[in-house]
């Protein structure tokens, strides 16, 4: 019985985007916004889904207390109330798009799980704007 | 032309979390809260997808009033307002993990769908941690 | 300034209605479903508020983390995975209806609160059924 | 590196269900109330995936603002506020089910999007019931 | 003890925004998208707030399947796949601003309810637009 | 006829809780993480209330898209894509608490408004924490 368990948590975090190798005009024109130098910041919102085999005695896949100690340990308390581009040792030098974050916490995530576990994660910047990355 | 329909549903239950080949000690420890002997509950978010071709002449890939209908008669009729553990008995002897009850609703509506129609379904044990069983 | 802060946490748990000074007959007509004797159960999700002046040194009418942990310790930590009929002293005798439940909730978190907040309390026993107690 | 953005966007029209190959008996039998001859209407929700390698320069898939204004160029503006059966010329002869609409949507958007990139529509029709469509 | 109990429920109908006493020309320039003469639609939500004496009996305010059952007689059943221009006798001559079917929704439910119980209507016309009315 | 009409807007924003009449340990001890001298930041909802009469001609309280017009122009333009505490004059010597950006949100909208309309304030830090100012 192959199924997919899928947890939900959430950091706030400021970020800006910013290519270091453009110069600002071009940096502005294309991340508008995005690209204040003094930040903005998003509430995100980060689904991580696992598939795999059901064990049988337990009825689980996987602890989702287990799961959301590992996301919190690996993801949340190194993002959470930080500046992306400042505080997270990840982003030196990588711009922290959502694309980026969910790849990143895809990494993070990867190195923990166990290796016959498919891993997929979901990363919402806003309701209406989100990545999913399966590690491809 | 290939679509997937989805209908969402929900059910009040309680349950509880226990294996009867091991001791109270190991249940306890390995299923914490969930152990309680006088149980919990959740409300249950359920979604059923299908997938298959759209009736060219209808627009339809299936009435989901027919959907609907089925899966009050299967699956909510059955689990709404009950314990889970002591009141289904398709969970006597099955853990009632939100794995299991996906396995369980999944096999209740395949037997009575459109053979033709692949099946998914999507059981939420709150917004935070969900399930999704694709039979196989 | 006087301004009102919310927040909001969940718990899980199983109940039943019923009156002790009616009979089954009664009971089951009255109640319905919610009358189940084996229980059942609901994602109860809860809302705070207090409103009072804001303390104009720290911006704060009361810092969130502080309200956030008196609900945990009144309120969550007694009720989450809990039966509300058998393990929860506060309905030993009353009936866990949402009135209850708030009426409950509000009087426990009083107690502990500062006396010039005013307290609201709103209980939603599913995201379609909900509760508001401002203690009159 | 493979990954998948999403946006959402809504419109708020009226439609009816109607096959004018049947008569109004079959007609009102097969899609009761949807068939009301004066229409009725939804606040529809349209959730847009495209699938590609994400730009390692930018570390954007796709610009979200781009996609957004694509999306409100192609579907939105002509579809909110709107009958879909009598003002969007593209349900003339083509019952606007939740099944049909995803698939006009998609081929709108698909003939105006980057040929490399796989696109999937997600079609909320209500909360409850929602259609995907992958161009197959 | 003075509670207020509060339930949703939702329907679906088409509707335009027009003054007959206006010429076309000041209707368009009025109220915009909203006075296309084929009409547009929503998913409405509407939420009904009951206060009152909780019985002690009870515990209920009021039966929320009785309040349920209520306004889908009431108010459901008679708007839902409508069009409430041309099938909801109440909208003639009375634009369905969501400010006017709020009057409506509470005038229809104020008759039919106890008359102790103080009566509110929430109505959400879009997830972004809504109204509360107290009859006042 | 007294209704009240409400509209939901957001905007996404960096900023750090910090009084610079205290010290540094202070600051870090009073605040936590939303101390942290790089920013962090939040998806901001913000629901605007406005309660008077219903205009009997036009069946409005006020038309929502002027509604919605005057709360881009006043807050969202301004708030948007910013670091509230380096960018927003209003933040500076006050520091940005969800009470202050409320009290602040509110004023500004209250000098744009009709003077008959009675104003409040909802603000979403997060979905789990919220400010109502009515401006008293």
């Amino acid at each position: 019985m192959i199924t997919t368990v899928c947890r939900n948590e959430n950091f706030n975090a400021a970020h800006r985007l910013h290519n270091e190798q453009w110069d600002d005009e071009k940096n502005k024109t294309f991340y508008g916004l995005c690209n204040n130098p003094n930040y903005h910041g998003h509430n995100y919102d980060l689904t991580v889904k696992l598939t795999g085999e059901v064990d049988p005695e337990s009825g689980y896949l996987m602890d989702m207390k287990v799961l959301s100690d590992l996301i919190k340990a690996e993801v949340i308390n190194r993002f959470d109330h930080k500046n992306l581009n400042l505080d997270v040792p990840e982003f030196k030098g990588l711009n922290p798009t959502a694309e980026n974050i969910a790849y990143v916490v895809y990494h993070k995530l990867k190195l923990k799980l166990p290796k016959q576990l498919e891993l997929s994660v979901v990363l919402y910047e806003t309701p209406r704007n989100y990545v999913e990355y399966h590690g491809k």
